[in-house]
């Protein structure tokens, strides 16, 4: 079998609390990209061609590749964006961003005006968020930089210990190597929430849960600590939407509403202007700002997609961002459940549904990612086993959970998640 | 006086060790911006237009207005792009950066392979770094990311204590709190690198140093710890190239070559593969990677300024960035010391001189900031003495030094530089 993805064969383990022990150096997928590819990216570089009309096909996969779902890259996304074409394609002329100000006048003065815009209409569209109600909007390099920020804002002041930082398991894998990354003297990773008993606290709820899709709340109290909503996946295409969240501090990124990871590029959305001011600190003192670039790359991506929904737009559904990731990720889930039941050596979480104020029907829920449990006897080890059938996932060990699960990514190119129900099927 | 810069006025101290205390927030520049510029911007945002031919004009500065040379902002390089035009835009599709992985074979998977051949042409074509001699390229958020991401790599493992990080005063004011900004386990900010005498160290070494411009070596033994070179302003229109550095980590950024601050970002050139590969581990930690976007268009912007120095060029000495920068660090530098030397009541570092191999002529340096020290009989603070002339400057006690001195940046655009001129010979 030829490697697809040669060095992810080793998944890393999530850090300790101390450094250079820990595998430094994320496991790296090797994708063969077709020719076409990397040709269409270097016409669009050499000048102002958008190079939409003739975009690139999905890089070819060898029959025998290792297939690797261990991350979360959403490029499912990219046949989206290819069918809308020139109508998102942006350029950027050289004398743009020189300035490290993007708005001097506002709170976060490196958020760029335009890209603020469409994240508050986007939110209005979805209704998915309470983001007229006072809140502050944080720009930072990804949801993974706004995290730190939060948690840089959220330590109590004068401390004599850090502050734990705890979830409940199954929680996102990289909460305890970002938050012991220089194990800093303010706030340290203290593990499962519901196992936590200590005096003060700052919550990460994670809602639809990275990695088992749980619709979540803090479990425990705020008159203890804090709570950090982290609800990047609380888009109409993963879980319906029932209600406009209207937490102290909520988290949004680009790679999981239009897909556009390349662009680390996330928001924070904050009800007190103190703790938005201290994340504005952190992110100005971290990386003086966040991508001009990203930002006004993502005010056109996003107006694309609020546009299509628009009183004025032709009855054009590949327009429809939501309409299209939502057909897909009912496609997938309905294939992944159809090859978990036939195979009968794995199980899912329970399909969940609910109404949804933004397609105002009932829909089910279909989480970016599987939470796949092995089932078979004498597995105890399901990433290790799946890995012997070409497909590499993240063990659930490194979720704080059960080494008998795996995380699944469910947007990969549709090529790729094809080879994956195959393969399933072949378990027996 | 009305004021340009509102925000400015308080210079932000350096934050000490503990955070909550110090200032959260940067000094916030209200610049009154043209309507031409705002909707120019607006327009290049709509689509493919480059939006080149017609550039913004330079904000209007009314007569009265406070002027902030207090940050590193370089928009004296707006003229040059916009004389280059059309030829250095970038479009971009709609579909480009779906994955979070820009070269997954690399070890700097987030490194896009066409920004990092333009990285390696411009050193190979200025001649300021030995980027061939088996030199890894980290991409950053800025060179601001990259320090941190050095230090990190850097810490002695199973320390018993952060390991002292430090700097010959007068050193950048960003140092301290960028190294305290999380009170790190691995390092702590130890001061002057001068009065330094504890066991292990990382030194910062800055040259030409911000803010005085001087050209530095460590201070410090090897034999006793480790050094990080800020290059950020080792470039022909700051200094003569006297040679290709070969330290063991270098640091650059597109801000202080073409002026692109707004992009957020760096390169750091190292040695070590053990060492790179941490700080890629940093900067996957802190942010996943560095946005697809900037460096895509870095990648651009970096092959203009190359291709003007080609063999092939016409003899268009508008596009010849070095060139353009180095001719208006001249004329802006002479302005300056005439109104110095007219006035009376200040000082500067004196004028320096080297062979320069990229000219291949015997050059004066020309530094990015102009350390400026205040002669007048009874002023101490030179900063609030600027102040009170409608100019804001960062005061000499944020770098560890003087508070007589205060840092200017000789970088803003024309009409700043000269109302400050102006305004230094009206001061007797």
């Amino acid at each position: 079998m030829t490697c697809l993805l040669v060095r992810a064969v080793a998944c890393a383990a999530p850090a300790p609390a101390g450094h250079k022990t820990t595998g430094h150096g994320r496991p790296q997928p090797k994708i063969r990209v077709t020719r076409g590819v990397r040709s269409k990216v270097s016409a669009a570089r050499a000048g102002m061609d958008g190079g939409t009309s003739a975009a690139p096909p999905e890089p070819a996969i060898a029959p025998d590749a290792v297939i690797n779902l261990e991350f979360g890259d959403p490029t499912m996304y990219e046949a989206f964006w290819r069918e809308v074409g020139e109508r998102a394609a942006v350029a950027i002329p050289g004398w743009s961003g020189m300035s490290y100000f993007s708005n001097a006048q506002s709170l976060c003065w490196f958020l760029d005006p335009e890209f603020e815009r469409e994240v508050r209409r986007v939110h209005r569209l979805v209704g998915n968020a309470a983001v007229d109600d006072g809140y502050h909007l944080v720009v930072g390099t990804g949801a993974t930089q706004l995290f730190q920020a939060a948690m840089y804002a959220l330590s109590p002041a004068g401390a004599q210990w850090p502050v734990g930082v705890v979830s409940p398991a199954p929680y996102y894998s990289s909460y305890p190597p970002q938050t012991d990354l220089l194990l800093s003297g303010f706030y340290r990773w203290a593990g499962d929430a519901n196992a936590f008993d200590g005096d003060g606290h700052i919550e990460l709820v994670c809602s639809p849960n990275n990695p088992d899709g749980a619709i979540r709340e803090a479990v425990l109290s705020s008159e203890s600590g804090k709570a950090i909503h982290d609800l990047v996946y609380y888009w109409p295409q993963y879980t319906p939407i029932t209600g406009a969240a209207a937490h102290d501090i909520m988290l949004f990124t680009m790679s999981k509403v239009t897909g556009h990871a390349g662009a680390r590029l996330g928001w924070a959305l904050v009800k007190d202007r103190g703790v938005a001011k201290k994340m504005v600190y952190f992110v100005d003192r971290s990386t003086i700002g966040v991508s001009q670039d990203s930002q006004l790359r993502a005010a056109k991506i996003l107006a694309v997609v609020s546009d299509a929904y628009g009183p004025d737009e032709e009855d054009d559904t590949r327009l429809r961002l939501f309409d299209f990731a939502r057909r897909r990720m009912e496609e997938r889930w309905r294939a992944l459940r159809a090859a978990v039941a036939a195979t009968g050596a794995f199980s899912l979480p329970e399909e969940t549904a609910g109404h949804c104020n933004f397609s105002r029907q009932t829909v089910a829920a279909y989480p970016a990612f599987a939470w796949l449990r092995c089932e078979k006897d004498g597995v105890e080890d399901c990433a290790e086993f799946l890995r012997g059938h070409g497909i590499v996932a993240r063990g659930g060990e490194q979720f704080g959970g059960d080494a008998r699960c795996v995380r699944v990514n469910m947007l990969d190119r549709d090529g790729v998640f094809d080879v994956l129900i195959d393969r399933l099927f072949s378990i027996t």
